[in-house]
């Protein structure tokens, strides 16, 4: 089955219009991590709004919240009996270092070889575009035959810290029936699939103290305790021999795939070299006896982002540094939880490290993991919208990344299709993060066909 | 036996000249590890062929190397038999960061409660100056029985690359009958001592790189090799669980303290609450079954001095870093070699580096391990001197740091005398590094009272 006819006729008179709308996007540094950024995520969000009040949108507002502003709109003129559609992006972004590693500047947008390089442009601003494009063309001939409303966070990048709460306030106004996300990948371009689970966070910034100040190696060296050696030994006993997390009872809430879903991740193609090569490494690590796939979609991990002590300039210097700080992202699966995980931590911690020395620990974001279930009604329809769009029937993946969808889906007590159009190549969070133009069009048809098809349920 | 009256009142005659002479040089930014410094440490050897010009020193010029410049001055007319003094100092200084936490900018000297606030107060501009004062006194008096040679160097805080080669290649120019070094430390302002022995060093800059590019953490974590783990892993075998460094053979050539020198150390006076007090730390670590002294003085020891990977910006990124760096200084003790080190820790680098990771090793220094004997007859005078300034007989101490004193007495066949008036105190090489001026001035006395002592041999 083709796509429907108008939708393709949409992008093709609207296409430099949407590339230039997804340009001024992708141009907003909109860094939430980096406070000094705040009054350009702060741009993003007002750009946003922008953007869907040109479409149709009614209501469109920002909603504050005490860090970054999501945006809010609606179309609820579907009529009695129409479902309602929530649909979730996230206008904030990642930071852009190590920025010299960029082939052109993160924040100045360009398609080269049909890919549009920009940070933020799958990630989410893309992929929230094609959403926003695909409503506002129904919605421009009259075929909009379901209610949609948009929900646009501006804190994603962080672990949405004050999503819940906002979900919570506005929880009747954000009522639904069904939640859409667009924020995960596929397979390949000829390979499309769908994600059914993703995974939580909770992330820690450890700060370890031995001395006041840094001290003289020569003078000192060998009788104090040595700030990056404390750091080093706790960040290297995180794992086991055998690849597994060390916290205290990290694996107890852990559920063993079913075994349909293991026979579904087993069919999934799998091209260890191919792989490899793109994430650019010569050997995989992990926890023993666990296959690649199922250790980044069905396991759970935990990452050190960053490990910062002493002296990181040229050449040397002979100090017995006084302070180290390090980063850590654990990622959850169903049914841990991330307030037992941070407590894990915590214990963790306490017996680690060593007596005289200083920790801090700040928490860094929490996100619940999140699945939904393969055999739902509306599943059938994004299944059906990406069929007809690829021309093949997607398949089902769990996605290693977290996001926010844990929290809509219970809070709005509505279940959370994933339509999301990335592609392994696309370096989010890295430099030179790209999208396949080809990719985002086909996103926005998709995007198009759900709405229909959810309209006939 | 009190000072001689002469140079008791040059102090007092010259004192302002000779302080605005330091903060001159202590204005200088003279920071040899910084290669975008390179012209301020040519200023600074500048500035210190200038004093030892005005102090009536000859055939002064600066020594060029690949690196930064030397400087070399003397004064030769103290007539046949007289013996021939070099003294050595350095006019190259350490970086200043963390710089937010000088409690003055470094290098705006200030003297606050006798105390000179600068970096290079003491290490080495300071020590150096007094030397100089010293002779300049004697010789604007016609009291100088010894010839002087000064040789001032501008890379001892990064280990002195060039030193060894400087010294071959000027071996006659520079020949002399004993050397003086005045880079070294009392115990206390009451306790006058002589350091007898100083560690060598060798130092390493390893990179470690996983990726071609940091990875999502979500999409790849749990399968990639994570570089700060790598790194952390490395760092924290360096050691093993009893303290002592594990790279193979690292202990073969150590020679254990003399039973007479293990005494004198043993009757060291030694305050652990006043030590730990000092370094700011609450609790001492190192080698089991060795004293701190002995263990900042008697034994090799390897720091960390830095450790960097992934994101180290304020809240989280989800990343794997694809790069680590972190730099370990050896102290090394007689009879230690540093290549045969160096051989270790590639050796030991080998078997520890993980399948599929790159590694590569810039050596970032190296000073082979200096010791003088107790009874040399020169030690005699430099004894003498100390007692007639402070008024009480020194102690013999080993100093953990290291310098270029190994090649200065080899190749020069010369023994090697420590007159240094350092404190334990004195922020070397970290913020708010400090000369207590009362010391400073005692210096001036003692290195006068020492070529007067040496004339007489």
């Amino acid at each position: 089955m083709a796509p429907a006819p108008h939708l393709a006729a949409y992008v093709e008179a609207e296409r430099d219009r949407i590339v230039a709308s997804l340009f001024d996007w992708l141009r907003i540094p909109s860094i939430s991590a980096e406070p000094g950024r705040a009054s350009e995520v702060a741009a993003s969000a007002s750009f946003c709004a922008g953007l869907l009040r040109e479409a149709g949108f009614e209501h469109v507002e920002r909603l504050e919240t005490p860090g970054a502003p999501a945006v809010y709109g609606d179309w609820l003129h579907a009529g009695a009996g129409a479902p309602t559609v929530l649909i979730y992006g996230h206008h904030d972004v990642q930071p852009v270092d190590p920025v010299d590693l960029w082939t052109s500047p993160p924040f100045a947008p360009v398609i080269v070889d049909g890919e549009c390089l920009a940070r933020g442009a799958i990630d989410d601003k893309g992929q929230t575009l094609y959403q926003i494009e695909a409503a506002r063309a129904l919605r421009s001939e009259g075929s909009l035959t379901v209610n949609v409303k948009f929900l646009v966070e501006g804190e994603e990048e962080v672990g949405s810290p004050h999503f819940e709460d906002l979900l919570v306030r506005h929880r009747e106004r954000l009522g639904c029936d069904v939640v859409v996300v667009s924020d995960t990948s596929m397979i390949s371009p000829e390979i499309p699939s769908i994600c059914v689970s993703m995974r939580g966070l909770v992330a820690f910034d450890v700060t370890v103290r031995t001395s006041t100040i840094d001290l003289h190696s020569g003078t000192w060296g060998g009788t104090v305790p040595n700030a990056a050696v404390v750091a080093a030994r706790l960040v290297a006993s995180l794992h086991d021999a055998s690849g597994r997390v060390t916290l205290p009872g990290f694996y107890d809430r852990v559920q063993p795939l079913g075994a349909g879903e293991q026979a579904s991740l087993d069919a999934q193609p799998f091209d260890e070299a191919e792989f490899m090569a793109q994430a650019g490494v010569r050997a995989l690590t992990g926890e023993a006896g666990r296959s690649p796939l199922e250790r980044t979609g069905a396991r759970p991990t935990a990452e050190v982002v960053g490990l910062t002590s002493g002296y990181g300039g040229v050449g040397i210097k002979t100090i017995v540094p006084a302070c180290a700080n390090f980063k850590v992202a654990f990622r959850l699966v169903a049914d841990q939880r991330p307030d037992e995980v941070a407590q894990q931590f915590h214990t963790w911690l306490d017996t680690r490290v060593p007596p005289g020395v200083d920790v801090s620990v700040e928490a860094a974001g929490a996100v619940a993991p999140a699945a939904t279930p393969v055999d739902h009604p509306a599943m059938a329809s994004l299944v059906h919208a990406i069929e007809t769009v690829w021309g093949t029937t997607p398949l089902f993946t769990r996605e290693g990344g977290s996001g926010p969808e844990e929290a809509l889906g219970r809070v709005l007590d509505a279940p959370v299709l994933f339509l999301g159009v990335g592609l392994p190549g696309d370096r989010i969070h890295a430099p030179n993060e790209r999208m396949v133009m080809a990719q985002f069009w086909k996103g926005l048809l998709a995007a198009g066909e759900l709405l229909i098809e959810l309209g006939l349920r």
